[in-house]
């Protein structure tokens, strides 16, 4: 039995559809807006600005070199061996975030989408970790269906949103985004459909 | 209900053992060992010769490139727009798999492991392409215990085998090995489970 799952997903995929249903079956906490709203509520700046902040990250800064040379390990803020450079905003909400997600397994059984998840408790015993993929043409049509049409072509914010996701991921982490083996389990949902995807999911995690 | 599943691995991930156990399942056809015997007794090659051409590509040689430049998609070997570069005795193997993998599904539902099957079916309705992989330690505690030990230290072994596939891979795809886009579903046995993970394929393939 497992006790998290984090779900990193491609733009229009449905992984954040695919969450919400794994943590309605299992009965867990489902942290995708609520992760947000807990912030907003820690950190005291807006929902809005945590969120655009989450995917925004346009420049790979020098966060992890920082972190490496400040012998920051574990747990971030205050104390031996935490992050002691001089963090810009982002940094300093990344900070925040990360804390919040190592004390939210602490609570419960949950399933928590995005922000770096599947990394901050990647030495977590009982976390299954999950990404969730899909072709093209799968994605555009249902950022169409779900967010309607925009001047940009799906194409484009498809590919924009991604690039987004990966330059953070990559600064914060210093892994590659959607690198299969950094997962527990990656699943092209295009193919074998949004349902199917969260059922497998849930099943995994009751073994 | 899907009829063909292709299935490749990380050397020591058990990938092999899982496709034998959801081919087992389905009762379907298991084509490993069973595709080096076929290919040799088409050939005239010995199974020996076969085998470790398969995973012996050291080189990245200009196979993709002669196949472009001669306009060959789809069927090799014959015909126009074939392939007809001057091939050296691997391409020429490769060919003859090639055109073997793509008849195998006319005979009957199968599972077939690794030779790059992947991509030869990539365009094929109702095929699941698997990879499985896994963490170091739990590979090289499987390498040494199903193969023995060896002179070389197992994290060595490792590395030279999917070193070699990778090669192949791309020699002959032109795609990266193991990237998650390129499969329906990526695996984590050592997290997992291997028998977790047939029940999984052998599930979604049924669906």
């Amino acid at each position: 039995m497992k006790k998290v799952i984090t779900i990193s997903r491609e733009f229009g995929s449905g992984g954040r559809t695919i969450g919400r249903e794994v943590a309605e079956q299992l009965g867990w906490a489902f942290y995708d807006r609520a992760l947000v709203e807990r912030l907003a509520k820690e950190s005291g700046y807006s929902e809005e600005f945590i969120e655009k902040r989450g995917e925004d990250a346009t420049t790979t800064s020098s966060f992890l070199f920082n972190l490496a040379r400040s012998g920051g390990t574990g747990n971030y803020g205050g104390g031996a061996g935490s992050y002691d450079g001089t963090p810009g905003l982002s940094d300093k909400l990344f900070v925040m975030e990360y804390n919040l997600i190592k004390r939210l397994p602490e609570e419960g059984p949950c399933v928590i989408v995005g922000r770096c998840s599947d990394y901050i408790l990647r030495d977590l015993p009982d976390a299954l970790h999950i990404f969730v993929f899909a072709d093209e043409s799968f994605k555009a049509d249902r950022i169409v269906r779900l967010y309607g049409e925009r001047d940009d072509a799906p194409a484009k914010r498809l590919e924009e949103k991604d690039k987004k996701r990966k330059v953070f991921y990559k600064n914060y982490t210093g892994r590659s985004w959607g690198r299969s083996q950094n997962y527990d389990l990656c699943l092209n949902s295009g193919k074998l459909g949004v349902e199917n995807c969260a059922g497998v999911i849930a099943h995994l995690a009751e073994l």
